[in-house]
């Protein structure tokens, strides 16, 4: 699958078309699933023909690949802000109840879930989220290093690898968390999810 | 939805029956997802006719319902076992490598993904998994209540509300993580998961 951004002769009405296609399709995957929602539901949601779509993506993977793209972009800006931080692992520890809130937002946890259960069952959307979770993983473990080593903590190869997974396990977790259990009781639930992020960031 | 068992008269015959079906549609589900797997095309990977599927199900949700009730069974004699242990708290922190193990085990996360992201966008499967996440709450919280009063630990409302999920969290999170990072350090992981639970259980 090519995730190539097709060219168009104008830039700025093509970024602003293929927006509305990604709304269109977020909001079509969440009603639908990605299997149950078509290229022509998405571009009728999208208020464009269904020729017309395919200007801006090439199929639904197309799609997909967008918004895990999407998503790298806004993990890496979290990231450059994090290095910025005089202590990024305490930066971490105290913005917990942040992270908290973003997780259980109804506008990102349902297309995450989507794009997870996809990606378990279709080998180019695995390819691309695998893909974007590498560069995610260079860039979190360049922070986690350099933090840790002004600390004095390991910082060798396996706690690296440990460290990295648990904290991004526990928050993947908040997506379904909230799924099973809508009624969570966020102020507890970004207190402890402090205590177990000060307890692995410092270990 | 009824989840109610349909009645047979050789019981034993039933069972054997029922469970060919949910393997076959666990790994339809796993191949198509839900919305792409047809209850004929379960019916064949199960060996028997489209008709016949219909004495044991009435409909694929009967099917996800099936799905969570076993797992509710699972998570309820993990819970007894934890119950027998002289320290419940340590002993999950003991386990942490076999529970991680168990998460990272391709024949649990591609299901359990699946049922959420349908349960996000299913109002009948999301009421099923939230019955049986209440259930195992009520069950899990006893536990931790009574253990942290052994340890002369809070156990007020909204100490043991954080906990509950955040533990859940973080070992749900494993079965997105393994999607995205299907070469997790499990050893490390695991390592890293024990210390976050020693942080909040003793918290």
């Amino acid at each position: 699958m090519s995730t190539t951004e097709k060219r168009h002769i104008d830039p700025d009405r093509a970024l602003v078309r293929r927006k509305q296609v990604l709304d269109a399709a977020a909001a079509c995957f969440g009603r639908s699933g990605f299997h149950g929602a078509s290229m022509a539901e998405i571009s009728k949601a999208a208020g464009m023909s269904a020729g017309h779509i395919y200007n801006y993506f090439d199929s639904k993977d197309a799609i997909i690949a967008a918004f895990v793209e999407q998503n790298v972009e806004r993990v890496s800006q979290l990231m450059r802000d994090l290095e910025q931080q005089a202590d990024p692992l305490q930066s971490m520890v105290d913005d917990a109840p942040r992270h908290v809130r973003e997780h259980l937002d109804p506008n990102t946890w349902p297309l995450a879930l989507e794009i997870s259960a996809e990606a378990a069952r279709n080998p180019k959307i695995a390819e691309v989220v695998r893909d974007a979770d590498v560069r995610a993983r260079v860039q979190f473990r360049a922070i986690l290093k350099s933090s840790r080593e002004r600390h004095g903590l390991a910082v060798d190869s396996d706690t690296l690898d440990g460290l990295l997974d648990a904290m991004i396990s526990l928050f993947q977790g908040l997506d379904v968390r909230v799924v099973h259990n809508p009624n969570v009781n966020e102020p507890a639930l970004a207190r402890y999810m402090g205590i177990a992020m000060k307890a692995m960031l410092f270990s």
